[in-house]
């Protein structure tokens, strides 16, 4: 029944993937929702605080645990999670695995797409969880942790549907011998590889974590979902309106586990380190992603730290770039892994179609336009958001003492809704080419640079030269010259970065779309995967075949 | 020209891949080759005896090495090759592959085509250099370094082709945004990973090595050609002529360089090591594989060790099987990848369509059809052909040491052409449950051990925990109950073995055909990786996708 009911929508889900074009299963305005729908996950997510978090159809617990915080109030959400042994989780894990990888693909593909149909009824609950624990706008909590993560979830499961079926289960293989022929049945089956632990993070819990535990699953896999200790409320409603929907259609609610932890007591090295683990998904900081990568035996996705560039060369408007830009650095105070930090510009400056303008003009309308937009009582704050912890907001801060020129410190920004949110408006610093102490490191969250280089050819050996070392997501460039445009191109793209040329309005280089943009290259050490290529699916199963004579 | 010429070939090829049912680009008998070609490649080969070998089109060698000695004579071939430093290899693969990776992918494979082609002429000459280097029977060296190989070569063509067509070059994404829309063109790119290095094994020094060079060629890498030491002419005949074929077509030939190397100066882990060493295909022992898998920042593919089961449940007609199966371990003395070691049988026997047939009736049996047929002066030296190292000899002559109760061994074998050849008949040990000691590790080349067992459930448990612990590449089944059948079958995928079933006449569960049987699945010890699965292809090159605002 429900593999009727989906086909459609996986067909369609399978199409849009090959063909990249636009695709969207979940429309992104909160409008789409319904009236009242907003009202009513707030409150569904204020009946949730100050409780334990009894959704979960998950047993044994050993302990409740829980420490989210508010980036907007600064209080603690009182949230708490069960806690389980890991051998527990493992076990169970396992169990409901055995029967799952035997379960064909279309019945797993019909009742995980069941599983995104019923979470977007809670997308108004994940988005409030998720703009109280990661600082994110309501907007972008309402799109990224909704709409989008369950956009990214889908493609996760067409790419496995469409991979799955790659190859005949049965078939006849008949080999001419002269006057006979030799006959084998040969069946082919995509055996799945074992448990997976997906490790998320605290600034995208669900969109970081939707794609590797969908992957898993459609792939015949059960996964655990290890959360960050401080945002774990969204990805814990996910879990349970999954393990509902399985239940509810026969199968066993451990295939999709919980294992909530406290930063007093971290167990995913733990976890990981389980014979049992044979899969890997993580997005954090680099050294926990490159000890994870460097476990034998196991197969693991990451997204760890990078660094993106902007290239300026030359425009048609000006403002209009700058505007972009601006709104691009200031979008969730930078805490985006896809937001830019670097802006390599020549120190002549670039060329409008208006005329030259020189690299301090550049830098002065740029300080304006953050100044604007910061200080723009309707834009400010729900752009910006919130700094999801206090080392976030130290850093950035701390920026200034950094070395170069200070363009933009200590600006005051104000939320007039919530007057307590950890807040902050970007960092700007003007350095050389020379200054690479500086500009070679991540500096996460509302920190940029502006870098002056001798010329555009400067600016492209620099920002690749960042992308091999340190890694990058995103690159943004501008130029209006042909030539240039294909030099950026490829230099970035051999160092396995894409680029976004010339946006303005309301696009940015920080939005990967699903079904069409890949999200990360997996290239370069900005980390191993991507959302969500072939790559990130085929590696989660072995292709076993049979054969047997045919007499 | 060539694109126009070869794309039915990479079309057929393509369609072949995704059926799995029988194909093959080049025909296995040496017969559809015509009469002269037999006699032509002899003489070719013998021409090419006592001499350096100066077919390659690569320059600035630091010196001359070879060491070959043929298992049939026992005396050295007197082929010599040329050196090279790491460093100049390494320089000049990166500056081939600049324009290389730029090619399009039709391009590569009609070139790459036309190269298999050209090969086609020198099957005869490739095939007499392995018999002499590896020991294999002249109709094995046909076979599996001519038309084998080069199907399989073609299957890694036909497999890049397909999937970097998977999505479009160049597409309008259009997302709706109420009255207006945001319109992006977006380009996708296939960055190729880096140069690659093709570890070659002394056994099958074109079969194995084929696959892992056409896979970085068809993806854009240039690939470095390391093969063993004591087998170095099959391969560096193929890789003069891809050579050739590339010059002739404008591209450069050090696209595809032979790096020869001695054993007392082996290159490959310097070699491995190099920074610019993207890639690594690697055939030969699991110490040395291990090392490779365990590289960071490469991507690797490994086939290393492994022990090969037989399990014995009940048989239709016991005298047929008994028939296949001492073919299965005669052949090539053992040294097939996919010979079958550990035959469990359970204590009380095999059940047959006439009647029970006692354990020691089973071995008696087998002893029988062995001896028979190594014995045979019109079989016996032809398919066991010659022990490739001294070695390998060795441990099968002192295998009768090992414990357990010895069936066969010392056997005298006689090659009437080769009165010199390096020949041995297979060691037979009869063995308990209880000897995991002896029957627990590869005992590579003509030893094997029946193991008796307390029945059929107990024989699929330990063969089970052999592929869980040591790899195992092919498993054979013989059972008429379709319950244990598809036991067999779960147990051993479960362990990411593939199954042959009842296999008799003239197919052997050695055998692994192109463009149907993926040779090692990658998913147990035996090796990391699968000729030609898409993970085999899709490994070595990156996604990359730009984007730029259509105003």
């Amino acid at each position: 029944m429900l593999v009727k009911k989906h086909q459609n929508t996986i067909d369609n889900a399978v199409k849009a993937n090959h063909e990249r074009t636009f695709y969207s299963q979940y429309p992104e305005h909160p409008k789409a929702y319904g009236e009242e729908a907003h009202a009513k996950g707030l409150q569904s997510y204020q009946q949730m605080l100050n409780k334990p978090f009894k959704q979960l159809l998950q047993t044994g617990e050993t302990g409740w645990t829980g420490e989210e915080v508010s980036p907007y109030t600064q209080e603690v959400l009182g949230v708490t999670y069960p806690s389980f042994a890991i051998a527990d989780l493992v076990k169970k894990a396992a169990t409901a695995g055995l029967s799952w990888g035997k379960t064909p693909v279309n019945e797993r593909a019909a009742v995980l797409t069941e599983t995104l149909e019923r979470i977007k009824d809670y997308f108004f609950d994940i988005a409030n969880a998720t703009m109280h624990t990661t600082g994110q706008s309501f907007m972008m909590s309402f799109q990224a942790s909704g709409p989008h993560a369950s956009d990214r979830a889908l493609e996760a499961i067409a790419t496995g549907y469409h991979e799955l079926h790659r190859y005949p289960d049965h078939l006849l293989w008949e080999k001419p011998m002269g006057k006979s022929s030799i006959r084998l049945e040969k069946t082919f089956r995509a055996i799945p590889k074992g448990t997976g632990v997906v490790i998320g993070c605290s600034t995208f819990p669900v969109w970081n974590t939707l794609p590797g535990m969908y992957a898993d699953l459609i792939t015949g896999n059960p996964v655990i979902v290890k959360p960050h200790p401080r945002a774990i409320l969204p990805i814990a409603i996910a879990v349970s309106v999954i393990q509902q929907v399985l239940q509810e259609n026969g199968y066993d609610p451990n295939l999709c586990q919980l294992a909530a932890d406290s930063s007093g007591n971290l167990i995913a090295k733990e976890l990981c380190n389980d014979p049992a683990i044979r899969l890997i998904d993580y997005t954090g900081g680099s050294a926990f992603g490159n000890y994870i990568e460097s476990l034998p035996g196991k197969t693991v996705f990451t997204e760890k730290a990078g660094v993106n560039s902007v290239l300026l060369d030359s425009v048609k408007d000006l403002d209009a770039v700058i505007q972009n830009l601006a709104f691009s650095v200031s979008l969730y105070s930078g805490q985006m892994c896809t937001a830019p930090q670097n802006f390599f510009i020549p120190g002549q400056g670039i060329t409008t179609s208006n005329g030259q303008v020189s690299f301090n003009e550049v830098v002065q309308k740029f300080k304006d336009a953050i100044l604007a937009l910061v200080s723009n009582p309707k834009m400010g704050a729900g752009t910006l958001g919130a700094v999801q912890n206090e080392s976030t907001l130290i850093r950035a801060r701390e920026a200034q003492q950094l070395g170069g020129k200070v363009i933009l410190a200590d600006t005051p920004v104000t939320n007039e809704e919530f007057s307590n949110a950890r807040i902050c408006a970007p960092t700007i610093l003007e350095v050389s080419s020379a200054d690479n102490n500086i500009y070679e490191q991540e500096l996460f969250g509302p920190v940029i640079l502006f870098i002056k280089t001798k010329d555009t050819q400067h600016s492209i050996q620099l920002a690749k030269q960042m992308a091999l070392k340190h890694g990058a997501i995103t690159c943004g460039a501008y130029t209006t010259d042909a030539a240039i445009k294909e030099l950026i191109a490829e230099e970035m793209n051999s160092v396995f970065t894409p680029v976004s040329f010339n946006l303005t309005g309301f696009i940015w280089v920080n939005q990967h779309a699903a079904f069409s943009d890949f999200h990360v290259t997996g290239g370069n050490p900005a980390g191993n995967a991507s959302f969500t290529n072939q790559e990130f699916i085929i590696k989660r199963f072995v292709w076993v075949g049979n054969r047997e004579l045919v007499e």
